[in-house]
């Protein structure tokens, strides 16, 4: 089967070589479409549709800040007696119906990296905002601080299968608010030229950061007309109540015109029923309830249907990421954002391993495919995240890229037409050679149809041993040393780096961004 | 989010306790349906489907043998000028017709191990007939032995979500075809109660593997009557030639009445084309031609629709099992199973990583749900395969049994009706505690709803730490000796047991047997 034709020409050997630089954007790219995967029937998705307008205008959510009350009041909402916002179904459907479909995150600098949410688009970005980093040799989880988010940014940046990089840790040691944002939002402008997301924690700090990008950007009111950053917010506290500081990040961010994005976690068994159909009722309700918060700010400004089911193990009451009950209402919420042509967000790619081992891997592949299968636009969580997103690892990140890149070439599908149904190709290997290898075809493909891992091992087994038997850890291991030892970045031009550091209260040290190459 | 209700009746932590003691078979079963994913449009399937049956009526089959040719020029097949088989598109067309859409494979002293081919039914089965198994510590692989086989059919019988016990590994020191087929049929017989597969290299062999298991059935013609194994073949050569002593099998199999187990692995790249479609297209033909094959000999007899395209890597052109190709290949070739509504199987869950590391985990759990999802009704070499099916692992069995759980509830899907929609919990959730731990929902759906995993770690990070912080491999090796080293089945009684061993040539010594404590 490895046989290849003894002699061939020089120009076809050419060919090969320069065929063989490989070169994967060829091959997939961000944005493939999902949705041939629908775990749930039509009639179901539209019983759960039912269910979650009834909840949203039979029980209603708690807690709606009175500046969110006066715009709902107006529009025909109602409180029940013990205050509850009741939203009625014909104006949720409306809203549903007038909502933006799309959105588009620019890449600052790139537009290879721009990102166009909304439709049957698939794309992958981190998120988590994890309080601990492995340290992969001693086995056990630090505080995560700066300089890591800003070493994951730089990693990020050289992750071709991980379209956006989203927030992985918080910097622990950063307790002020503005300078945490501020801080986290420096980080990433430094450190990767790919759009990312961030989180803002209090209202008052958004139009700030604003002021910030704007500058990155070379001037006022720049960044709200080519955004290049999403702010997450997750203002639901689950089972059905608003969470005051959160709600008031989304509205103004939404006032600002920024795209919020958010995440609704209910835990099923914990904050959200343990029937899976009633978790997804209940989070649907939930998020539709934030669709609606944002287009009673502003009416038809894009946001994130940020439906993002989570599951508990019932015999602890703890959340877990890593089960097939995870994956299948993941893949589930991607089928109703996608009944609702709403542009969605999802957390898939999660696990309980504690380490990047063979169930950190199964767990987030299965995950991941079946979310971004399904037709999820941004499937969050899907790379670095370990211990039920209490962690995040670099080791990790680098090997779920390769994971990602399986995924997208699983997404890219197959192209079907007279000439990839190949008949003369099987013509002519069955009266020529036998055989297929070096064929026309085949070279023609082998950098279009193909994809080829970054790390993970395809040697020989007796190759592989001869080269030191490693598995794929030890090689991610060695790979973020030569990206984070290497790569350095320069995003900010020496001139806005300095205005931004004059008006800003930046963490990052410039000699801890330069004792980058002594930590790697 | 884990804060529980601190005081509970007796009778309901009683009811905890008892719900506690977990049973999942009553969360998962084998049969779960898939199908609900769909890579290739309609138009696409049907495309294919002429496509193959071109290749089959216009460029044909060659070497078929003569037995088989004058079967099939009788039913009006013709040979061009060069001995190709030709095959008539009607003749196709009516043999799928008319082809058995399903079988039973009947667990021999359990009817809970039945295995009902057929429809949406997904079913996973180890397989493979590797040549080496895995040393883990030693970090290199050994040639397979018998004995290994018998440890290997011991584990599977323990392992849940593994539904048949398929030929992992052959004896590699066993030159007699004759005592190679008997003596792996004993082992499985021995060693699980579970339905299994064995491979026989020569047609003259099957007829004294089924007195063998006739005998383990205590009469004459009981095996027939109600199988419990079924027989491997590859009777293709890719591209298009019959293979003579497997094609012999096959129709010997079926003469005899029995279940003939067919893979065909043409290669993308190698000895299929390299466009993926193309591929589909002559392995769907090369699969077809196996079908007329078993129709021609003894129409309607079920058999496999057994379809597993390959794919290379092009930069060597070795098989590479692991990549998105290969999952997607997987997947479609399941849908066009589905097209047809014949029993099918395909090659699933392969890597190439050499240790059940993280490259493996993520390999094998993406194509495993794939290929589910699509509907396959024996998902191949979806457990304890390494190395691009060159060696076969102990410990990735039991890692593998887990992400095979994760899959089956996956697979389960999320059931809707008016009870899990959840409304009345929903609202007592919100109008009592606050959330759903301990509710009588909750309680009621801890085991029915919820699979937990074997050996896949849950623990908190710090408990974890606490406890050695192993990784998943460290758990399976361990799990790996419990089985091994407690778990003699005696699946053939002693009479039985004598009158095999006195007929053939069984090369499991009864003292490895026993000594098989000693191993681990």
């Amino acid at each position: 089967m490895t046989e290849r034709p003894s002699r061939r020409s020089g120009g076809r050997d050419a060919r090969i070589a320069a065929r063989q630089t490989s070169d994967s954007s060829r091959v997939v790219r961000p944005g493939l479409m999902g949705g041939q995967y629908r775990p749930l029937s039509d009639r179901d998705v539209e019983r759960i549709h039912a269910a979650a307008l009834s909840v949203l205008a039979e029980i209603g959510v708690a807690d709606a800040p009175p500046a969110l009350q006066s715009l709902a009041l107006e529009r025909g909402c109602k409180l029940d007696p013990s205050g509850r916002l009741l939203f009625p179904r014909m104006l949720v459907e409306d809203v549903i119906a007038k909502a933006a479909r799309e959105f588009w995150v620019h890449g600052r600098t790139d537009s290879r990296y721009d990102v166009h949410v909304g439709g049957q688009r698939v794309h992958f970005t981190t998120a988590g905002e994890a309080v601990t980093v492995l340290d992969l040799k001693k086995r056990r989880f630090r505080p995560s601080t700066l300089v890591d988010l800003y070493d994951f940014a730089r990693l990020v940046d050289r992750l071709e299968h991980i379209h956006q990089f989203g927030q992985t840790i918080v910097a622990t040691e950063i307790a002020d608010p503005l300078a945490h944002a501020a801080s986290i939002a420096y980080a990433c402008l430094s450190g990767t030229a790919k759009t990312f997301g961030i989180s803002i924690g209090q209202a008052e700090h958004v139009a700030p950061i604003v002021q910030l990008f704007d500058m990155a950007m070379g001037g006022e009111g720049r960044f709200v007309k080519r955004p290049f950053a999403v702010v997450g917010c997750c203002p639901i506290v689950s089972p059905l109540r608003f969470a005051e500081d959160s709600t008031a990040v989304l509205m103004e961010t939404t006032r600002l015109g920024l795209i919020g994005d958010v995440a609704i976690a209910a835990q099923a068994g914990a904050t959200a029923p343990a029937a899976l159909a009633g978790t997804l009722v209940q989070t649907v309700a939930e998020t539709l309830a934030t669709v609606m918060v944002v287009n009673l700010v502003r009416p038809g400004h894009p946001t994130t249907f940020g439906i993002w089911p989570f599951v508990s193990d019932l015999r602890t009451g703890s959340f877990t990421g890593g089960g097939g009950e995870e994956a299948i209402l993941s893949a589930a919420a991607m089928q109703i954002a996608r009944y609702y042509d709403l542009p969605a967000s999802v957390g898939a790619g999660m696990t309980d391993s504690k380490l990047p081992d063979n169930q950190a891997g199964f767990e987030k592949g299965v995950s991941v495919a079946m979310a971004a299968l399904a037709g999820g636009n941004y499937v969050c969580e899907c790379a670095g995240m370990l211990a039920s997103l209490m962690g995040c690892s670099f080791e990790a990140m680098v090997i779920d890229n390769d994971m990602l890149g399986m995924v997208q070439r699983s997404l890219r599908g197959i192209e079907v037409n007279d000439e990839t149904l190949s008949l003369d190709a099987i013509r002519q290997a069955v009266d020529g050679q036998g055989h297929f290898l070096g064929s026309d075809q085949t070279l023609e493909l082998m950098q279009t149809e193909y994809l080829y891992p970054e790390i993970a091992d395809r040697k020989s087994a007796s190759v592989w041993a001869e080269a030191g038997g490693r598995d794929v850890l030890e090689a991610a291991h060695e790979r973020v040393h030569e990206i984070l030892g290497s790569h350095y970045p320069n995003y900010l031009d020496a001139g806005t780096d300095t205005a931004i550091r004059d008006r800003f209260p930046i963490r990052l040290a410039p000699e801890d961004m330069r004792a980058a190459c002594k930590r790697w």
